[in-house]
């Protein structure tokens, strides 16, 4: 997919002066009475958000290289380039190609499969952008080794404890002799501690990242290839970071929150910054129905949630139920008609489903929706 | 959301010349080589799908009102018409507004609470099309009473055991009787009877549906309320379906079926229709990874689901994790690079991620994806 096929520009631009041309002055709340349900930022929450993570970052001697997959949007990661980022993660050279417009400096943190298609995409990249992409195997090196010649970075990533990619930290130096051997400049090492998704489970995993990078960065070394980056850290890990080990964290969730980060602990619901504004459309004894479901908030649910979602001003409720356009609540109770922000479980998956963000008076463009590939 | 936002028309056009203009004669496994992850469409199959469907509705003396928020496509939209579907059956009044192209007979069926935006949305499709909505209490037959002289028909929602909208059989002649005195041409009575969507659930969710849309039926008769549509059916339920409670039934996932349908028996793997393309990324002792996550294929899973989608070619294997861009797969093994298909759990959801459906050797856009007002 092309850059320009990512975006859609024409008709991004024609959609959003229709939307705005549909609601230029009906009011609601105080506020214009866009249809529910939609996807709702708190700037200043947002911005504090980022501020924060820079801070804790710098405070630990961390690079901070936040996952743009979370908001998708150049907005946003303008902001955050501003506040101190020293370059984006992404997951997919679809997003790496949206975001070359704002950022130089881009690490696709993702096990490439290198096909011809997808290797002529990372060469126009290079032509722009320092380029660092994943890599777990040697047989992917191979497949990478013709982009040597481009410019072309390679992380190794290590399988920390989450158990989805990565190899164990002791074959790190394989794959790594393999890439060097290849032309491919190799920048270190990195790993997503996914298994910090759980609660209590947040410091152990850090725990073990750390060990598991430490271990495939002393052996890098001591095969002789240099590592000058040591990259970890998730929104659920990255408050245990330390930079005696680590040089650099990849937080994505951290700008908005979300459900789960507030019942891991990780977020507050005053740092929540994204929710989607719904409407009570049933009432009855025992519940009442939002619409808003599946197709704007998205499915997940970890096995440990309380529900399908948090209402914000209602902490006590329960989002028992979600169809693709219905969320059923318990321990709720207002009149039909009555607006409510909803905090998604899972706000990367409730941002791609969106075509824009809605501030107080003005839309950011998910310039990366749906940028799979 | 005017019609025009929910299509982007310009837009979507340019997308699809420069997603061909990208991969014109790049081949694989003899067929184009389109970057993974892609949805893809078998026709054979589909028009297979909805012309057994609709013999199936005849042979029970049933009309047919598919629901379209499953494909979100007009092309498929047209399929399901020519075969003999008698209107369509949509969620939101933006998904009524983008069939609205092809179809004069629409059913909204969802408790909407119509403000003055939606109002105003609603008397546009009254323009050009016969327009029903469900209701399902009395406070939104009165938000919808300005649009009876438009010539607004209401349907009244029955809960039949899925408790999520609906009345209670025993109170749908109270919201008849206001909607006809508010002027509203009542045309009947209908019911979701979701609970359909559970293994071994599937034919006494279609009893209790019959039971209490025909309770709710003869309570409006005998209050002199004429009931001439009684709606029901789903996916799941629509094989017990009988005509002589029901005069149509509205199932939508049939057209594609999915993994919840495969693993319900509703539908078998000769009869899936879409898949999610996807490649090999990581091979370890233990499991794969596919370059197919929650992004694409939505992440639903229901408690009896076995995994997190299925393998249309390898019924053995389990996706037993799914992360945005990952599906860790056990009980698998293909080196890195190979495709496979992928079945998703829930296919509405699916579908609703992608901008288009490819086809041997075309595509078909998502005219609806993201129509969630």
């Amino acid at each position: 997919m092309a850059i320009s096929s990512v975006r859609g520009t024409v008709g991004q631009v024609v959609r959003r002066r229709l939307a705005r041309h549909d609601h230029p002055s009906v009011r609601h709340h105080g506020e214009v009475s866009r249809p529910t349900p939609h996807v709702r930022i708190d700037r200043e929450v947002l911005e504090r958000n980022i501020d924060a993570m820079q801070q804790t970052a710098e405070a630990a001697g961390l690079a901070l290289r936040p996952h743009a997959k979370t908001h998708k949007s150049l907005e946003v990661a303008r902001l955050q380039l501003a506040a101190g980022a020293i370059g984006l993660t992404v997951a997919t050279v679809s997003e790496a190609e949206v975001f070359a417009e704002v950022c130089d400096d881009l690490f696709v943190a993702y096990p490439l499969w290198v096909d011809d298609e997808r290797a002529q995409r990372l060469r126009g990249l290079l032509g722009t952008s320092v380029v660092t992409v994943g890599v777990d195997s040697v047989e992917s090196v191979r497949q990478l080794a013709p982009l040597a010649a481009g410019g072309l970075r390679v992380r190794i990533e290590v399988d920390s404890g989450h158990h989805r990619s990565g190899v164990p930290a002791g074959d790190a130096v394989d794959v790594a002799t393999a890439a060097s051997e290849a032309g491919l400049a190799v920048d270190g090492v990195f790993t997503f501690p996914g298994h910090s998704y759980s609660p209590d489970a947040r410091a152990s995993a850090a725990a073990d990242e750390q060990r598991e990078l430490g271990a495939a960065r002393d052996a890098l070394v001591a095969a002789g290839v240099p590592c000058p980056v040591v990259s970890g850290g998730s929104t659920p890990s990255v408050e245990y970071a330390r930079g005696d080990v680590l040089t650099e964290v990849r937080p994505g969730v951290y700008v908005f929150g979300d459900a789960q980060q507030w019942e891991l602990g990780a977020t507050t619901p005053e740092q929540v910054a994204l929710t989607v504004v719904a409407t009570v459309v049933g009432r009855y004894p025992d519940r009442v129905v939002l619409d808003a479901g599946s197709k704007v908030l998205g499915a997940d649910r970890s096995s440990w949630a309380t529900g399908h979602g948090r209402l914000l001003d209602h902490p006590d409720a329960v989002i028992t139920a979600l169809s693709e356009h219905h969320a059923t609540v318990t321990g709720f109770d207002a009149p039909r008609g009555t607006r409510v922000r909803v905090v998604p479980n899972h706000v990367c998956n409730t941002v791609n489903l969106a075509d824009e963000l809605v501030l107080g008076d003005g839309t950011w463009r998910v310039d990366a929706r749906g940028a799979n590939t």
